[in-house]
């Protein structure tokens, strides 16, 4: 019986994670939720999965929690994300709260000793020299749940990793990639939010149009997989059904395929190094027709280029990057920037960092303090 | 360092082989070499890898090659054949012989304990049940050279096979993929032999029009993983940029993939399971564009269905399959029959005969024989 953890539990990945729990309930107990602000779905979680402890954004919600439930420990704030995370019983947390909030309470669970489902990009991106070296010396594992990621892991499978060549992320292109650059200045939220292939929050989802969110990626795996970022690139493919590949130094290409289902990355990193049936929708490529695959136009998305950029940085470049992009994409949807502005936002704010080598924790939250606040104060002519 | 024989080196695969061979000189020798009638290309050979066995067609062609070349064992015919595969001191046998006649020196190599690089399917179309269980027996390793079986057999590496869905062959469609049925009644020799990706042998290129050699290789398949026929698919891809791929219980879809080169899985076959450099030109997917699917058409392709019969109806109708197009291709590449009569052939051998079950070798190759004779005797309308 595997005793499971989630950071995040009302967000679109803790929603599926627990999905694919139900459907295993001889494998799996839920030991600890840590939700958001959205209590009445919690609620619900916690009466079908009993934790033993839960825990939500503030001290009010908390209260008003404790009013409606009990046989429960009811935590609140990063205090309180960190217990789920690292002070229960559990032997694997997924880790898919969204943003660099996720940072400590991750490096928490991996002192823990914790297997790690991770879905929270935002650790390795900010941290990935301090997380890794973590989990190696506590031996931790760190399983990815990002499909990108959990498709390079599966197509690693049984490989010699120093015989890889290279890998290549697939990328949808987001919600705007059939308009030309010329067409972005002023689309909506709400266009924004169509993304074409997969149901995710509203910040990822823009993430995905920006291409931010392959950025972190890459960045993320050159973390996850100890490769050089010359050895990680990104194609466009719009169907979304090659999820990665890898490219070993025989020229032998492995890719990992399938309907867009997160369930089947998050079951297999809780099942790992075991498949088991899901749901998903089995591939059916003769009715699909044809994959295409476009390049990388760095025009087009610059906020890649800059990921790349900071990413070789190094440092606390990476930090900065993404916290530079929440507040963007939170002032976006918020309706205080333009979507084209968001580009800008973290142009600015990068190019006004000055980046620390080798980082301490310390200094890559105060990376990230400042490049919001530097975010939050920028002025962007409407 | 692996010493390598190789039957059927003058041919494609054969040639092949060497070249890989000849890419690393400090891991491989050639301890013997089998080649047909290309006595020229065969002194070649000998002069450049130095055998200590060569095995020719026939007492003639020996003789001949005898008079050019001095300190190498020169033996010829089946006998010859039998020996180069299995009394030498090679660890290694690549068996790449065309047709049926592969199968006693592939039996007398896996008996000899030599691991096999398998390029003749017949082996495993004709006697897979033999092969199998003698393989089994004697702890030697079937390695697949074919591109198909290559690449299922790279993605189940590291995977537990009991968690297979089903694995899907691709199928190019071969040289008259984009004609009608109606348009195939009076094409030529000459464009049967124009194969759109792969330069291979003439036997192989008509069978990859008429789809035998994709029933082949599900027949093949069936044996190499252990899998009934209904878990066994085929999908018309016609770049051949994906070689095959599997389905796990989860959905989750691993496929191989590369640019169109027999030396990637020949090489792999010889390294497994490393992975070596390879001059294979990397595959750049953003170049190609587009990757196409379409369903198989039974009717269309009324071989490949004829192929699961055989291979459903088990015994030696496999064999009689393979026998009667055998004889049949050889009778259309010498202008005796026309192209759709390949098929009418196989149906009408296929009809006439009494499937022996569970046969030994001597059944097997009876059928073999009978259905040669069958399919040579039968008279075709012109």
């Amino acid at each position: 019986m595997k005793r499971v953890s989630i950071l995040g539990s009302t967000g679109s990945i803790g929603k599926q994670t627990l999905d694919v729990i139900s459907r295993y309930p001889e494998r799996f107990t839920v030991e600890a939720l840590a939700g958001g602000t959205n209590i009445q779905l919690l609620m619900e979680q916690i009466l079908r999965f009993r934790p033993k402890k839960v825990s939500v954004a503030s001290k009010h919600l908390a209260e008003e929690l404790r009013l409606h439930i009990s046989g429960v420990d009811v935590l609140y704030g990063d205090e309180g994300l960190t217990e789920i995370a690292a002070c229960t019983d559990a032997d694997f947390v997924v880790t898919a709260v969204v943003g660099s909030r996720g940072l400590k309470p991750t490096l928490a669970a991996i002192e823990a000793g914790k297997t790690i489902g991770l879905a929270n990009k935002e650790t390795l991106v900010s941290a990935g020299h301090i997380v890794m070296e973590l989990a190696k010396r506590r031996c931790v594992q760190l399983l990815p749940i990002d499909s990108e990621h959990s498709a390079i892991f599966q197509c690693l499978n049984g490989e010699d990793i120093s015989r890889i060549n290279k890998i290549t992320l697939t990328a949808s292109g987001g919600s705007f990639r059939d308009r030309s650059r010329d067409e972005l200045h002023h689309v909506t939220v709400h266009e924004a939010l169509q993304h074409p292939n997969w149901s995710m929050g509203a910040k990822i989802t823009v993430d995905s149009a920006t291409m931010v969110n392959k950025g972190l990626e890459v960045i993320e795996a050159r973390w996850l997989f100890d490769l050089p970022y010359d050895r990680i690139e990104v194609v466009i493919h719009p169907e979304s059904i090659i999820h990665s590949f890898v490219e070993f130094v025989d020229h032998s290409v492995i890719a990992q395929m399938g309907t867009p289902d997160m369930r089947v990355p998050i079951q297999y990193a809780l099942t790992y190094p075991e498949r088991l049936i899901t749901p998903a929708q089995p591939l059916k490529l003769w009715e699909i027709g044809a994959l295409h695959f476009r390049p990388i136009d760095f025009n087009r998305y610059p906020c890649l280029k800059l990921a790349y950029e900071s990413g070789r940085a190094g440092g606390t470049a990476p930090a900065v990057f993404n916290a530079a992009n929440e507040v963007a994409v939170a002032r976006f949807l918020k309706g205080d920037i333009r979507f084209l502005q968001i580009e800008d936002v973290i142009y600015d704010v990068l190019a006004s960092h000055e980046t620390v080598s080798s980082p301490a924790l310390d200094d890559i939250l105060a990376a990230d303090e400042w490049a919001r606040r530097q975010a939050s104060a920028m002025k962007t002519p409407s």
